[in-house]
């Protein structure tokens, strides 16, 4: 953690590349080495704060901040109009999760232990409810796909929203499930947290001070995207689907896989698959509501999109259903989201 | 089971409305409203015929007249060349057994009984044949779409035969593996099946009533579908794959959720399962066969269908894996059949 | 084996159907009946030459000599340009082993023994691999057919050696897998293999031979496609994707069946999977790699292919998943085999 906040030398650079109107490509390479220290700082204060406010409420904040980074950014590009970019990184913060982070982290403590095993219980209740929740964000997206144009009309953001709401109750349900009724399969995992380090008001205050700079780097990252991709000749999709996300949870990323060499696999994979349900059932309908207030945004992906969305849950669920892992398991995660890269690249 | 025998009142009802006129809308509520006890009826003397049949001519026989309301239904539909709503039926018939019967069935279960345990072992037959039945259903209407129009021609009639010929024979070398070979897999369900309360005289002639009435009834729904949906602005498909299904299947839906009430989970799967296995290997060649007495009906699923069926058979297979559910499992694929539903509605 | 034999009569049949001008049709054939018995000599050269080799190079030689026939034919094929012909013989030996092998394997031994059980530790991870295999490759081929036409350019030739070099490399870090870091998953089905009944200098002399000999009949296999295809109105997808798979795997095949037939139900899927395996991971990248020499050819499969490829790695995950298989099984695996023929017979 300590290394990784070396990079907050980057706010103050980054504040300086705006104003001094430097280009666009080092505005975004600023903006997101200086994002990344503080989306750890943010949850890192968040994780404090939990220990002053009980297990439950604490567990509502830390799934409900873990993706605020992303949040913000996608706010910003909301509001300029960006939704291939929004919803590209919704997309890509999935199969980050799932194919990089589990990849990587497989990867990493497989080269430790042979055979790494984790609680089948816990992944599959996870990894059922993303099968569910990108087969829910699918439908409206495949019909759409395959009706006629002629028949496309406004009458497909009513069904966005509809998704959007059922998206966001299945949300709720799915923290009463895991805080009340079935609290019990979780509770190995959060047993041994230890103390708080900080105080409640440095913990409060360190949440509020990174929330207020990131919401400041993200309109500099978001601005910096169109111009960057023109004068680079990226495609706005690779911006969104590969490079925000990596950005957003760097943070998340690096803690999945020191735990994978702990060979705690069961918090790594947990953090993959719970990081991807929090974005598709409550990042994704948060933006469509806020998109109302701008316009309103479809929750229409691309075909790209829905391969890379359904294909990350397919491999999710093939993973959890063994229990196991090994570095070649973690090796051909890491090979599908190359590849899929390298499509997106070349698009 | 007497609180549904109420309906009874609209068969009279839906005649009167058929030969006064009425509204379609009003005659084909009505009608369907009658024909839900009817199908329930024809259910239950099915059941007592098989007590003095001997279990093999029984399961047979359950089997066979399991779907007998869809297949009327269907037949009308067929000779009034209603092709689409027939295929649409087929297709809402499978989505509403494994999304809504067994969504309905794992909530209603799930809040008297946290976790429901189920017999991975019989699960695993049913939901492996549906994923290879509908795996072979798709594939030509996948080749169908994919191909340039120019080459689609009478060729793919022929095909049709041989797919419906096909899952017809894989129907029977299942009755024969389920009955002969491997009926030891099967025992513990039907065991404690108790005495038949009818005499097989009453049982008979229920059977015989009940079936002609709903093909009058079948009569009546299917020649008010098309002025309905005219009139009201719902798409033809919406009417197939919702409200059809639904009414054919109604009886065995309240049977699926009240044995799951009673912690019976193994049944309530089983009859999710079973009546999607029975439409797809049995029901949908049937019909192939019998419109070619008409106008040959090719097997071919618009993408809407494919994707529901395929999706459907993922989640089939997905549930079975585990061997349990809860209500926030079945909330799930709830939400997956109102986002199918609300998709199809705004077609 | 010796049954097999009889079929090196075909050699000195096909030179003399080629130098006396045969029709295209007769040559096809002969070569193909005489391509049979050569790929199962080169198999056992292969297996007894690991005897004096060790277990390790001599694995290493059986997994890579293994493909040698189709590897042949597909050479001459690509010189001839004919892509389309290779690229479907890549997907027809997936479907073929998983659906054709696998399901004539669990008929034939699930008639002398009524539910045949397997390692599912070993058989999860090659399920597992093709799953992450078929989607790599699968991958390129979906983003290409969803990008309208005027953006499909010499891009994609790059993306296709991409995805050949990840392939291949994956490739090697499989057998580095296999032979090093986990060789006791495999240890137990390789303990038993009894001794040489070869000289090595007999092994090494019939392989030498045998290869030879392939070469020349798939080169008069490959020459006779054309002509025949037009005279007899077949498609060539149906000559790629079916006849040629067959031909080149049959001897494989048998002893598939063979093992399934003495309980080993185990050996029999590992083949099955194993084989589709090296097809996808070794064969189609050398296949790229040697085109770079003629015309570079693109490992885009067309749409029909892909899901022929989907739907066979979905049905061997099934499969894999409940490490039991019976009658049924391999009676729907080989009607899905059956409605994809059909499909493809009628393109």
């Amino acid at each position: 953690m300590k290394i990784l906040n070396l990079l907050l030398i980057f706010i103050p650079i980054s504040f300086l590349g705006e104003f001094m109107h430097f280009s666009p490509t080092l505005i975004f390479i600023f903006a997101a080495l200086a994002i990344i220290p503080l989306a750890g700082l943010m949850g890192e204060a968040t994780e404090e704060i939990s220990f002053y406010s009980g297990p439950k409420l604490g567990g509502f904040l830390n799934a409900t901040f873990g993706n605020a980074t992303e949040l913000i950014i996608s706010f910003f590009a909301l509001r300029e109009g960006l939704f291939d970019v929004v919803k590209a990184s919704i997309a890509g913060s999935v199969i980050g999760n799932v194919l990089l982070v589990l990849g990587a982290s497989m990867i990493f403590g497989g080269l430790k232990f042979k055979t790494q095993r984790f609680n089948k219980r816990v992944i599959e209740v996870s990894s059922s409810m993303l099968l569910f929740a990108v087969i829910g964000l699918s439908v409206p997206a495949i019909f759409t796909h395959t009706v006629k144009t002629e028949l496309l009309n406004t009458k497909y953001e009513g069904l966005s929203v509809v998704v959007a709401v059922v998206m966001f109750i299945i949300y709720l349900l799915s923290l009463y499930f895991s805080f009340y009724t079935h609290k019990d399969i979780y509770s190995v995992d959060h047993e041994e947290e230890g103390e708080a380090k900080w105080s409640l008001k440095k913990a409060v205050a360190v949440l509020v001070i990174a929330t207020v700079i990131i919401a400041f780097e993200s309109e500099f990252l978001v601005s910096a995207v169109e111009p960057m991709t023109e004068s680079l000749g990226l495609s706005k999709f690779f911006v969104g689907i590969i490079l925000i996300p990596i950005i957003g949870n760097a943070a998340e990323h690096s803690t999945a896989i020191i735990m994978a060499m702990k060979n705690k696999m069961d918090v790594a994979v947990e953090i993959a698959l719970g990081s991807s349900l929090q974005i598709i059932l409550f990042v994704a309908p948060v933006l469509v509501f806020l998109s109302l207030i701008f316009t309103p945004m479809s929750i229409i992906f691309n075909e790209f999109e829905l391969i890379a969305l359904i294909v990350s849950v397919l491999i999710a669920n093939r993973v959890s259903s063994d229990g196991e892992s090994n570095w070649l398991e973690g090796v051909q995660l890491l090979a599908v989201y190359i590849i899929i890269a390298a499509s997106f690249l070349i698009l």
